[in-house]
Protein backbone atom coordinates (compact mmCIF):
# COMPACT_ATOMS: atom_id res chain seq x y z
CA UNK A 1 0.00 0.00 0.00
CA UNK A 2 1.55 3.36 -0.87
CA UNK A 3 1.87 5.14 2.38
CA UNK A 4 -0.17 8.02 2.05
CA UNK A 5 -4.18 6.99 2.65
CA UNK A 6 -5.18 6.30 -1.09
CA UNK A 7 -5.48 2.77 -2.93
CA UNK A 8 -7.64 0.36 -2.43
CA UNK A 9 -7.86 -3.84 -2.73
CA UNK A 10 -10.35 -6.09 -3.57
CA UNK A 11 -10.03 -9.72 -2.29
CA UNK A 12 -12.52 -12.22 -2.69
CA UNK A 13 -15.56 -9.67 -1.97
CA UNK A 14 -14.23 -7.92 0.73
CA UNK A 15 -13.57 -4.03 -0.55
CA UNK A 16 -10.71 -2.41 1.93
CA UNK A 17 -9.68 1.13 2.37
CA UNK A 18 -7.03 3.10 4.14
CA UNK A 19 -7.94 5.67 6.66
CA UNK A 20 -5.01 7.79 9.21
CA UNK A 21 -5.66 8.70 12.59
CA UNK A 22 -5.40 12.50 12.87
CA UNK A 23 -6.03 14.50 16.07
CA UNK A 24 -9.17 15.30 14.79
CA UNK A 25 -10.21 11.14 15.58
CA UNK A 26 -8.40 11.46 18.97
CA UNK A 27 -10.08 12.08 22.59
CA UNK A 28 -8.39 12.65 25.62
CA UNK A 29 -8.38 8.89 26.42
CA UNK A 30 -5.39 9.08 23.88
CA UNK A 31 -7.00 6.84 21.18
CA UNK A 32 -9.59 7.05 18.64
CA UNK A 33 -12.70 8.50 19.71
CA UNK A 34 -15.59 5.61 19.87
CA UNK A 35 -17.95 7.61 17.44
CA UNK A 36 -15.22 8.16 15.07
CA UNK A 37 -14.71 4.88 13.71
CA UNK A 38 -18.70 5.31 12.48
CA UNK A 39 -17.08 7.72 10.45
CA UNK A 40 -14.17 5.45 9.16
CA UNK A 41 -16.70 2.77 8.59
CA UNK A 42 -18.82 5.20 6.62
CA UNK A 43 -15.89 6.28 4.75
CA UNK A 44 -15.57 2.83 3.74
CA UNK A 45 -18.61 2.29 2.23
CA UNK A 46 -18.57 5.34 0.04
CA UNK A 47 -15.25 4.20 -1.47
CA UNK A 48 -16.77 0.69 -1.69
CA UNK A 49 -19.77 2.37 -4.21
CA UNK A 50 -17.84 4.61 -5.70
CA UNK A 51 -15.04 1.67 -6.17
CA UNK A 52 -18.33 -0.16 -8.12
CA UNK A 53 -18.93 3.22 -10.11
CA UNK A 54 -21.59 4.84 -8.26
CA UNK A 55 -21.13 8.47 -6.85
CA UNK A 56 -23.66 9.72 -4.25
CA UNK A 57 -24.19 12.91 -4.98
CA UNK A 58 -24.70 11.96 -8.93
CA UNK A 59 -27.45 9.24 -6.78
CA UNK A 60 -29.04 12.06 -4.97
CA UNK A 61 -29.31 14.19 -8.13
CA UNK A 62 -30.44 12.10 -10.58
CA UNK A 63 -32.17 9.38 -8.98
CA UNK A 64 -33.13 11.15 -5.90
CA UNK A 65 -32.03 8.65 -3.38
CA UNK A 66 -29.50 8.37 -0.61
CA UNK A 67 -28.23 5.89 2.13
CA UNK A 68 -28.69 5.96 5.65
CA UNK A 69 -28.21 3.68 8.81
CA UNK A 70 -31.07 2.42 10.35
CA UNK A 71 -29.10 -0.10 12.43
CA UNK A 72 -25.48 -0.99 13.52
CA UNK A 73 -23.98 -3.93 16.39
CA UNK A 74 -20.73 -2.66 17.05
CA UNK A 75 -17.76 -4.32 18.84
CA UNK A 76 -14.57 -2.13 19.95
CA UNK A 77 -12.14 -4.74 20.62
CA UNK A 78 -8.88 -2.62 20.74
CA UNK A 79 -8.23 0.97 20.78
CA UNK A 80 -7.10 2.87 17.40
CA UNK A 81 -3.69 5.19 18.46
CA UNK A 82 -3.01 8.83 17.00
CA UNK A 83 -0.75 8.39 13.60
CA UNK A 84 -1.45 5.02 13.21
CA UNK A 85 -2.78 3.72 9.81
CA UNK A 86 -6.11 2.01 9.62
CA UNK A 87 -7.89 -0.80 7.42
CA UNK A 88 -11.64 -0.46 6.59
CA UNK A 89 -13.04 -3.55 5.30
CA UNK A 90 -16.62 -3.28 3.57
CA UNK A 91 -18.42 -6.70 2.68
CA UNK A 92 -22.16 -6.82 1.52
CA UNK A 93 -23.75 -10.09 3.29
CA UNK A 94 -27.36 -9.43 2.42
CA UNK A 95 -29.78 -7.27 0.24
CA UNK A 96 -33.45 -6.62 0.80
CA UNK A 97 -35.21 -4.56 -1.78
CA UNK A 98 -34.96 -1.18 -0.39
CA UNK A 99 -31.69 -2.18 1.88
CA UNK A 100 -28.37 -3.57 2.37
CA UNK A 101 -26.43 -5.34 4.91
CA UNK A 102 -22.91 -5.17 5.66
CA UNK A 103 -20.42 -6.98 7.48
CA UNK A 104 -17.47 -4.57 8.57
CA UNK A 105 -14.70 -4.38 10.34
CA UNK A 106 -11.47 -1.60 10.88
CA UNK A 107 -7.95 -3.03 11.89
CA UNK A 108 -4.72 -0.91 13.10
CA UNK A 109 -1.80 -1.80 10.25
CA UNK A 110 0.62 0.06 12.25
CA UNK A 111 0.18 -2.33 15.19
CA UNK A 112 0.47 -5.92 13.17
CA UNK A 113 -3.03 -5.69 11.89
CA UNK A 114 -4.71 -5.53 15.64
CA UNK A 115 -8.82 -5.80 14.95
CA UNK A 116 -9.62 -2.93 16.07
CA UNK A 117 -13.74 -2.91 15.69
CA UNK A 118 -16.19 -4.73 13.76
CA UNK A 119 -19.45 -3.60 12.75
CA UNK A 120 -22.73 -5.40 11.30
CA UNK A 121 -24.59 -2.20 9.06
CA UNK A 122 -28.06 -1.69 7.74
CA UNK A 123 -28.63 0.99 5.41
CA UNK A 124 -31.90 1.68 3.53
CA UNK A 125 -32.10 3.09 0.51
CA UNK A 126 -34.48 5.99 0.86
CA UNK A 127 -35.84 9.16 -0.91
CA UNK A 128 -33.51 12.17 -0.43
CA UNK A 129 -36.18 14.41 0.43
CA UNK A 130 -38.90 12.63 2.24
CA UNK A 131 -36.58 9.91 3.73
CA UNK A 132 -38.98 7.07 2.50
CA UNK A 133 -37.65 3.66 2.05
CA UNK A 134 -37.28 3.29 -1.66
CA UNK A 135 -36.33 0.69 -3.85
CA UNK A 136 -32.22 -0.01 -4.53
CA UNK A 137 -31.59 1.34 -7.63
CA UNK A 138 -31.56 -1.24 -10.51
CA UNK A 139 -27.87 -0.74 -11.79
CA UNK A 140 -26.58 -1.04 -7.82
CA UNK A 141 -28.42 -4.28 -8.04
CA UNK A 142 -27.29 -6.14 -11.18
CA UNK A 143 -23.68 -4.86 -10.15
CA UNK A 144 -24.03 -6.94 -7.41
CA UNK A 145 -25.90 -9.73 -8.89
CA UNK B 1 -28.72 20.55 39.22
CA UNK B 2 -25.99 22.93 39.00
CA UNK B 3 -27.23 25.89 37.20
CA UNK B 4 -25.47 25.82 33.38
CA UNK B 5 -25.65 23.09 30.82
CA UNK B 6 -29.06 22.05 31.05
CA UNK B 7 -32.36 20.81 33.30
CA UNK B 8 -32.28 17.14 34.27
CA UNK B 9 -35.16 14.68 35.33
CA UNK B 10 -34.86 11.25 37.11
CA UNK B 11 -38.61 9.50 36.63
CA UNK B 12 -38.30 5.64 38.00
CA UNK B 13 -34.67 5.05 37.55
CA UNK B 14 -34.44 6.85 34.14
CA UNK B 15 -32.14 9.83 33.74
CA UNK B 16 -33.08 12.34 30.83
CA UNK B 17 -30.84 14.96 29.68
CA UNK B 18 -31.61 17.30 27.28
CA UNK B 19 -29.23 18.24 23.79
CA UNK B 20 -30.41 20.70 21.66
CA UNK B 21 -29.26 20.09 17.49
CA UNK B 22 -26.80 22.86 15.96
CA UNK B 23 -25.47 23.31 12.92
CA UNK B 24 -22.21 20.78 13.59
CA UNK B 25 -24.79 17.88 14.17
CA UNK B 26 -26.81 17.78 10.41
CA UNK B 27 -25.23 16.24 7.79
CA UNK B 28 -26.11 17.60 3.84
CA UNK B 29 -28.89 14.92 4.13
CA UNK B 30 -30.79 17.67 6.16
CA UNK B 31 -30.74 15.91 9.35
CA UNK B 32 -28.22 14.44 12.66
CA UNK B 33 -25.40 12.43 10.63
CA UNK B 34 -25.46 8.87 12.60
CA UNK B 35 -22.22 8.94 14.48
CA UNK B 36 -23.46 12.30 16.44
CA UNK B 37 -26.02 10.16 18.36
CA UNK B 38 -23.49 8.90 19.60
CA UNK B 39 -22.20 11.78 21.33
CA UNK B 40 -25.47 12.80 22.72
CA UNK B 41 -26.17 9.50 23.93
CA UNK B 42 -22.70 9.85 25.79
CA UNK B 43 -23.62 13.67 27.13
CA UNK B 44 -26.57 11.90 28.49
CA UNK B 45 -24.33 9.15 30.33
CA UNK B 46 -21.80 11.48 31.57
CA UNK B 47 -24.60 13.87 32.57
CA UNK B 48 -25.65 10.63 34.53
CA UNK B 49 -22.95 10.17 36.37
CA UNK B 50 -21.94 13.82 37.58
CA UNK B 51 -26.08 14.02 38.87
CA UNK B 52 -24.88 10.59 40.75
CA UNK B 53 -21.88 12.93 42.28
CA UNK B 54 -18.90 11.52 40.03
CA UNK B 55 -16.99 13.78 37.98
CA UNK B 56 -14.91 12.00 35.01
CA UNK B 57 -11.75 14.05 35.40
CA UNK B 58 -11.91 13.13 39.31
CA UNK B 59 -12.17 9.55 38.38
CA UNK B 60 -9.49 9.24 36.07
CA UNK B 61 -6.99 11.80 38.39
CA UNK B 62 -7.78 9.82 41.84
CA UNK B 63 -8.50 6.80 40.56
CA UNK B 64 -6.89 6.05 37.67
CA UNK B 65 -10.14 5.06 35.61
CA UNK B 66 -12.27 5.93 32.92
CA UNK B 67 -15.40 4.43 31.15
CA UNK B 68 -14.78 3.23 27.57
CA UNK B 69 -17.55 1.52 25.08
CA UNK B 70 -16.77 -1.77 24.29
CA UNK B 71 -19.94 -2.90 22.07
CA UNK B 72 -23.17 -0.77 21.03
CA UNK B 73 -27.00 -2.12 19.35
CA UNK B 74 -28.12 1.15 17.64
CA UNK B 75 -31.43 0.88 16.14
CA UNK B 76 -31.89 4.85 14.15
CA UNK B 77 -35.94 5.06 13.36
CA UNK B 78 -36.72 8.69 12.77
CA UNK B 79 -33.78 11.52 11.72
CA UNK B 80 -33.93 14.66 13.71
CA UNK B 81 -33.83 17.60 12.41
CA UNK B 82 -31.74 20.42 12.97
CA UNK B 83 -32.79 22.88 15.61
CA UNK B 84 -34.84 20.72 17.32
CA UNK B 85 -34.69 19.94 21.01
CA UNK B 86 -33.99 16.02 21.62
CA UNK B 87 -34.37 14.34 24.78
CA UNK B 88 -31.39 11.73 25.59
CA UNK B 89 -32.34 8.98 28.35
CA UNK B 90 -30.03 6.33 30.31
CA UNK B 91 -31.13 4.17 32.45
CA UNK B 92 -28.85 1.22 33.58
CA UNK B 93 -29.77 -2.15 32.91
CA UNK B 94 -26.68 -4.43 33.92
CA UNK B 95 -23.90 -4.34 35.79
CA UNK B 96 -20.68 -6.78 35.95
CA UNK B 97 -17.37 -6.35 38.06
CA UNK B 98 -16.19 -3.92 35.33
CA UNK B 99 -18.77 -3.11 33.18
CA UNK B 100 -22.41 -1.58 32.93
CA UNK B 101 -24.86 -2.07 30.75
CA UNK B 102 -27.23 0.85 29.76
CA UNK B 103 -30.32 1.41 27.40
CA UNK B 104 -30.74 4.45 26.12
CA UNK B 105 -32.45 6.38 23.61
CA UNK B 106 -32.95 9.57 22.25
CA UNK B 107 -36.54 11.08 21.57
CA UNK B 108 -37.24 14.60 19.38
CA UNK B 109 -39.34 16.50 21.49
CA UNK B 110 -39.67 19.40 19.17
CA UNK B 111 -41.34 16.48 16.51
CA UNK B 112 -43.97 15.26 19.46
CA UNK B 113 -41.70 13.10 21.17
CA UNK B 114 -40.90 10.93 18.73
CA UNK B 115 -38.34 7.87 18.66
CA UNK B 116 -34.93 9.01 17.28
CA UNK B 117 -32.63 6.27 18.19
CA UNK B 118 -32.83 3.54 21.14
CA UNK B 119 -29.47 1.90 21.55
CA UNK B 120 -27.87 -0.95 24.42
CA UNK B 121 -24.38 0.37 25.46
CA UNK B 122 -22.00 -1.59 27.20
CA UNK B 123 -19.11 0.46 29.13
CA UNK B 124 -16.41 -0.87 30.64
CA UNK B 125 -13.87 0.41 33.25
CA UNK B 126 -10.62 0.57 32.30
CA UNK B 127 -7.13 1.51 33.68
CA UNK B 128 -7.20 5.19 32.45
CA UNK B 129 -3.08 4.55 30.82
CA UNK B 130 -3.04 0.82 29.80
CA UNK B 131 -6.81 0.66 28.94
CA UNK B 132 -6.47 -2.56 30.51
CA UNK B 133 -10.25 -3.77 32.57
CA UNK B 134 -10.50 -2.78 35.82
CA UNK B 135 -12.91 -3.04 38.66
CA UNK B 136 -16.01 -0.64 38.75
CA UNK B 137 -15.03 1.59 41.80
CA UNK B 138 -16.85 1.01 45.18
CA UNK B 139 -18.64 4.19 45.37
CA UNK B 140 -20.36 4.01 41.81
CA UNK B 141 -21.18 0.11 42.74
CA UNK B 142 -22.71 1.39 46.44
CA UNK B 143 -24.67 4.34 44.59
CA UNK B 144 -26.73 1.71 42.10
CA UNK B 145 -27.62 -0.73 44.72
CA UNK C 1 -34.87 31.57 29.39
CA UNK C 2 -37.00 28.54 28.70
CA UNK C 3 -35.98 25.73 30.52
CA UNK C 4 -33.57 22.78 28.75
CA UNK C 5 -30.50 23.51 27.86
CA UNK C 6 -28.43 26.00 29.64
CA UNK C 7 -29.14 29.33 31.22
CA UNK C 8 -28.43 32.58 29.41
CA UNK C 9 -27.24 36.06 30.70
CA UNK C 10 -27.11 39.15 29.17
CA UNK C 11 -24.80 42.10 30.94
CA UNK C 12 -24.68 45.33 28.44
CA UNK C 13 -25.29 44.13 25.19
CA UNK C 14 -22.87 40.91 25.52
CA UNK C 15 -24.81 37.41 25.38
CA UNK C 16 -22.88 34.41 27.08
CA UNK C 17 -24.15 30.67 26.41
CA UNK C 18 -22.74 27.80 28.47
CA UNK C 19 -20.80 24.84 26.82
CA UNK C 20 -19.54 21.68 28.67
CA UNK C 21 -16.35 20.02 27.88
CA UNK C 22 -17.44 16.23 26.62
CA UNK C 23 -15.22 13.44 25.77
CA UNK C 24 -16.36 14.61 22.06
CA UNK C 25 -14.47 17.74 21.92
CA UNK C 26 -10.65 16.52 23.20
CA UNK C 27 -8.20 15.80 21.19
CA UNK C 28 -5.28 12.81 22.88
CA UNK C 29 -3.35 16.45 23.80
CA UNK C 30 -6.00 16.24 26.68
CA UNK C 31 -7.37 19.53 25.77
CA UNK C 32 -10.40 20.54 22.98
CA UNK C 33 -9.37 19.77 19.75
CA UNK C 34 -8.66 23.55 18.14
CA UNK C 35 -11.47 23.48 15.79
CA UNK C 36 -14.03 22.33 18.31
CA UNK C 37 -14.06 25.95 19.93
CA UNK C 38 -15.43 26.67 16.56
CA UNK C 39 -18.37 24.41 16.85
CA UNK C 40 -18.77 26.40 20.52
CA UNK C 41 -19.01 29.91 18.99
CA UNK C 42 -21.24 29.06 16.46
CA UNK C 43 -23.71 27.74 19.45
CA UNK C 44 -23.39 30.66 20.86
CA UNK C 45 -23.92 33.02 18.33
CA UNK C 46 -27.47 29.88 17.89
CA UNK C 47 -28.55 31.17 20.77
CA UNK C 48 -28.04 34.40 20.63
CA UNK C 49 -30.48 34.36 17.72
CA UNK C 50 -32.95 32.36 19.48
CA UNK C 51 -32.67 34.54 22.57
CA UNK C 52 -33.71 37.81 19.94
CA UNK C 53 -36.44 34.93 19.03
CA UNK C 54 -35.14 33.93 15.41
CA UNK C 55 -35.06 30.64 15.00
CA UNK C 56 -32.73 29.29 11.74
CA UNK C 57 -34.85 26.45 10.71
CA UNK C 58 -37.91 29.11 10.60
CA UNK C 59 -35.65 31.89 9.06
CA UNK C 60 -34.78 28.87 6.35
CA UNK C 61 -38.29 28.21 5.75
CA UNK C 62 -40.09 31.02 5.95
CA UNK C 63 -37.57 33.52 4.13
CA UNK C 64 -34.48 31.33 2.60
CA UNK C 65 -32.14 32.44 4.17
CA UNK C 66 -29.06 31.66 6.22
CA UNK C 67 -25.89 32.94 7.77
CA UNK C 68 -22.77 31.37 7.04
CA UNK C 69 -19.31 32.08 8.29
CA UNK C 70 -16.84 34.10 5.94
CA UNK C 71 -14.29 35.00 7.71
CA UNK C 72 -12.88 34.47 11.03
CA UNK C 73 -9.48 35.45 13.05
CA UNK C 74 -8.65 33.54 16.32
CA UNK C 75 -6.52 33.76 19.16
CA UNK C 76 -6.41 30.43 21.43
CA UNK C 77 -4.98 31.34 24.79
CA UNK C 78 -4.66 28.60 26.78
CA UNK C 79 -6.13 25.12 26.29
CA UNK C 80 -9.84 24.23 27.85
CA UNK C 81 -9.82 21.32 29.84
CA UNK C 82 -12.34 17.94 29.78
CA UNK C 83 -15.42 18.04 31.88
CA UNK C 84 -14.78 21.89 32.59
CA UNK C 85 -17.36 24.48 32.75
CA UNK C 86 -17.11 26.60 29.65
CA UNK C 87 -18.86 30.06 29.20
CA UNK C 88 -19.71 31.42 25.11
CA UNK C 89 -19.67 35.61 24.73
CA UNK C 90 -21.31 37.47 21.69
CA UNK C 91 -21.02 41.07 20.79
CA UNK C 92 -21.97 42.35 17.90
CA UNK C 93 -19.71 45.27 16.75
CA UNK C 94 -20.85 45.86 13.07
CA UNK C 95 -23.35 45.27 10.52
CA UNK C 96 -23.64 45.77 6.71
CA UNK C 97 -26.60 44.84 4.59
CA UNK C 98 -25.48 41.85 4.13
CA UNK C 99 -23.75 40.59 6.82
CA UNK C 100 -23.03 41.11 10.49
CA UNK C 101 -19.21 41.17 12.57
CA UNK C 102 -18.89 39.09 16.46
CA UNK C 103 -16.49 39.70 18.72
CA UNK C 104 -16.84 36.57 20.45
CA UNK C 105 -14.80 34.58 23.81
CA UNK C 106 -14.47 31.41 25.76
CA UNK C 107 -13.92 31.60 29.30
CA UNK C 108 -12.77 28.64 31.12
CA UNK C 109 -15.69 29.22 35.01
CA UNK C 110 -13.73 25.93 36.00
CA UNK C 111 -10.40 27.34 35.60
CA UNK C 112 -11.08 30.84 37.19
CA UNK C 113 -12.93 32.45 34.12
CA UNK C 114 -9.20 32.17 32.24
CA UNK C 115 -9.83 33.36 28.80
CA UNK C 116 -9.31 30.13 26.43
CA UNK C 117 -10.13 31.54 22.99
CA UNK C 118 -11.21 35.46 21.20
CA UNK C 119 -12.75 35.35 18.15
CA UNK C 120 -13.78 37.86 15.31
CA UNK C 121 -16.24 36.47 13.12
CA UNK C 122 -17.85 37.77 10.20
CA UNK C 123 -21.40 35.91 8.88
CA UNK C 124 -22.48 36.38 6.01
CA UNK C 125 -26.52 35.95 5.23
CA UNK C 126 -27.11 34.01 2.66
CA UNK C 127 -29.92 31.96 0.11
CA UNK C 128 -29.81 28.54 1.73
CA UNK C 129 -30.36 27.25 -2.19
CA UNK C 130 -27.67 28.93 -4.03
CA UNK C 131 -25.64 30.38 -1.19
CA UNK C 132 -25.47 33.71 -2.65
CA UNK C 133 -25.88 36.60 -0.22
CA UNK C 134 -29.13 38.66 0.86
CA UNK C 135 -30.14 41.47 2.77
CA UNK C 136 -30.19 40.81 6.53
CA UNK C 137 -34.00 39.77 7.62
CA UNK C 138 -35.32 44.01 8.35
CA UNK C 139 -36.74 42.24 11.61
CA UNK C 140 -33.38 41.20 13.24
CA UNK C 141 -32.01 44.75 11.63
CA UNK C 142 -35.05 46.42 13.59
CA UNK C 143 -34.00 43.91 16.62
CA UNK C 144 -30.65 45.10 16.93
CA UNK C 145 -31.10 48.85 16.06
CA UNK D 1 -3.26 12.37 -9.09
CA UNK D 2 -4.36 8.95 -8.60
CA UNK D 3 -8.44 8.73 -7.83
CA UNK D 4 -8.50 7.67 -4.09
CA UNK D 5 -7.37 10.38 -2.14
CA UNK D 6 -3.58 9.96 -1.74
CA UNK D 7 -0.31 10.69 -3.09
CA UNK D 8 1.51 14.01 -2.11
CA UNK D 9 2.98 16.33 -4.52
CA UNK D 10 5.31 19.21 -3.84
CA UNK D 11 5.81 22.24 -6.11
CA UNK D 12 8.20 24.80 -5.78
CA UNK D 13 8.08 24.73 -1.64
CA UNK D 14 4.23 24.24 -1.55
CA UNK D 15 3.26 20.46 -0.04
CA UNK D 16 -0.34 19.88 -1.27
CA UNK D 17 -2.19 17.00 0.49
CA UNK D 18 -6.01 15.44 -1.39
CA UNK D 19 -8.91 15.76 1.28
CA UNK D 20 -12.44 13.41 -0.05
CA UNK D 21 -15.57 15.22 1.25
CA UNK D 22 -17.64 12.55 3.25
CA UNK D 23 -20.99 13.05 4.81
CA UNK D 24 -19.50 13.40 8.04
CA UNK D 25 -17.91 16.86 6.89
CA UNK D 26 -21.50 18.21 5.75
CA UNK D 27 -23.93 20.13 7.49
CA UNK D 28 -27.38 21.00 6.36
CA UNK D 29 -26.60 23.53 4.77
CA UNK D 30 -25.43 21.53 1.59
CA UNK D 31 -21.82 21.91 1.99
CA UNK D 32 -19.14 21.23 4.24
CA UNK D 33 -19.69 22.81 7.54
CA UNK D 34 -16.98 25.60 8.44
CA UNK D 35 -15.28 24.11 11.37
CA UNK D 36 -14.52 21.03 9.20
CA UNK D 37 -12.08 23.19 7.58
CA UNK D 38 -9.80 23.33 10.09
CA UNK D 39 -9.87 19.20 10.56
CA UNK D 40 -8.56 19.44 6.38
CA UNK D 41 -5.99 22.56 7.30
CA UNK D 42 -4.25 20.14 9.89
CA UNK D 43 -4.53 16.45 7.92
CA UNK D 44 -2.34 19.05 5.39
CA UNK D 45 0.25 20.00 8.01
CA UNK D 46 0.49 16.78 9.56
CA UNK D 47 1.57 14.87 5.74
CA UNK D 48 3.37 17.79 5.47
CA UNK D 49 5.60 16.82 8.78
CA UNK D 50 5.44 13.29 7.45
CA UNK D 51 6.45 13.90 4.18
CA UNK D 52 9.31 15.84 6.02
CA UNK D 53 9.98 12.34 8.36
CA UNK D 54 8.66 13.65 11.23
CA UNK D 55 5.62 11.76 12.73
CA UNK D 56 3.77 13.27 15.64
CA UNK D 57 3.63 10.30 18.00
CA UNK D 58 7.56 9.94 17.97
CA UNK D 59 8.09 13.86 18.57
CA UNK D 60 5.54 13.24 21.10
CA UNK D 61 7.35 10.27 22.97
CA UNK D 62 11.06 11.05 22.12
CA UNK D 63 10.74 14.77 22.37
CA UNK D 64 8.07 15.37 24.83
CA UNK D 65 6.78 18.22 21.92
CA UNK D 66 3.68 18.86 20.55
CA UNK D 67 2.17 21.33 17.98
CA UNK D 68 -0.66 23.56 19.12
CA UNK D 69 -2.65 25.97 17.08
CA UNK D 70 -2.40 29.19 18.76
CA UNK D 71 -3.73 31.52 15.76
CA UNK D 72 -6.04 31.94 12.54
CA UNK D 73 -6.85 33.94 10.51
CA UNK D 74 -9.67 32.50 8.25
CA UNK D 75 -11.35 33.32 4.66
CA UNK D 76 -14.24 31.04 3.18
CA UNK D 77 -14.65 32.05 -0.29
CA UNK D 78 -16.36 29.53 -1.74
CA UNK D 79 -18.20 26.49 0.09
CA UNK D 80 -16.92 22.65 -1.13
CA UNK D 81 -19.71 20.13 -1.99
CA UNK D 82 -20.51 16.62 -0.80
CA UNK D 83 -18.59 13.97 -2.63
CA UNK D 84 -15.61 16.56 -4.28
CA UNK D 85 -12.25 15.96 -4.11
CA UNK D 86 -9.86 19.14 -2.32
CA UNK D 87 -6.58 19.87 -2.25
CA UNK D 88 -4.98 21.42 0.67
CA UNK D 89 -1.84 23.00 0.57
CA UNK D 90 0.92 24.00 2.66
CA UNK D 91 3.84 26.25 3.04
CA UNK D 92 6.10 27.87 5.56
CA UNK D 93 5.97 31.59 5.81
CA UNK D 94 7.59 31.99 8.90
CA UNK D 95 9.72 30.53 11.60
CA UNK D 96 10.73 31.67 15.42
CA UNK D 97 12.16 29.72 18.19
CA UNK D 98 9.29 27.77 19.11
CA UNK D 99 6.70 28.48 16.51
CA UNK D 100 5.86 28.67 13.01
CA UNK D 101 3.51 30.51 10.33
CA UNK D 102 1.83 28.79 7.59
CA UNK D 103 0.06 30.04 4.66
CA UNK D 104 -2.23 27.56 3.43
CA UNK D 105 -5.45 27.11 1.12
CA UNK D 106 -7.95 24.42 0.00
CA UNK D 107 -9.25 24.14 -3.57
CA UNK D 108 -11.92 22.52 -4.67
CA UNK D 109 -10.83 20.15 -7.38
CA UNK D 110 -13.89 19.01 -8.50
CA UNK D 111 -15.01 22.43 -9.07
CA UNK D 112 -12.61 23.39 -11.07
CA UNK D 113 -9.71 23.74 -8.46
CA UNK D 114 -11.71 26.77 -7.47
CA UNK D 115 -10.56 28.72 -4.06
CA UNK D 116 -12.53 27.25 -0.75
CA UNK D 117 -10.54 28.44 1.95
CA UNK D 118 -7.35 30.73 2.39
CA UNK D 119 -5.73 30.50 5.85
CA UNK D 120 -3.06 32.00 8.36
CA UNK D 121 -1.94 29.77 10.98
CA UNK D 122 0.42 30.13 13.98
CA UNK D 123 1.20 27.26 15.10
CA UNK D 124 3.83 26.19 18.03
CA UNK D 125 5.64 24.01 19.76
CA UNK D 126 4.88 23.00 23.33
CA UNK D 127 5.26 20.49 25.93
CA UNK D 128 3.22 17.83 25.76
CA UNK D 129 2.63 17.57 29.00
CA UNK D 130 2.81 20.96 30.64
CA UNK D 131 1.42 22.76 27.45
CA UNK D 132 4.47 25.56 27.85
CA UNK D 133 5.99 27.08 24.72
CA UNK D 134 9.19 24.76 23.79
CA UNK D 135 12.08 25.42 21.03
CA UNK D 136 11.33 23.49 17.36
CA UNK D 137 13.17 20.50 17.32
CA UNK D 138 16.54 20.93 15.95
CA UNK D 139 16.06 18.36 13.61
CA UNK D 140 12.84 20.23 12.03
CA UNK D 141 14.59 23.65 12.16
CA UNK D 142 17.69 22.25 9.79
CA UNK D 143 15.18 20.59 7.77
CA UNK D 144 13.67 23.93 7.23
CA UNK D 145 16.71 26.05 7.15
Amino acid sequence: MPGHGGSAAEVSGTFTWPVRVYYEDTDFGGVVYHANYLKFLERGRSEWLRHLGFEQDKLREQLGIQFVVVGMQLEFHQPALFNHELEVSVLVTGMRPASMIFDQSITDLTAGRALVCSAQVRAACVDSVTHKPKPLPREIVAELA
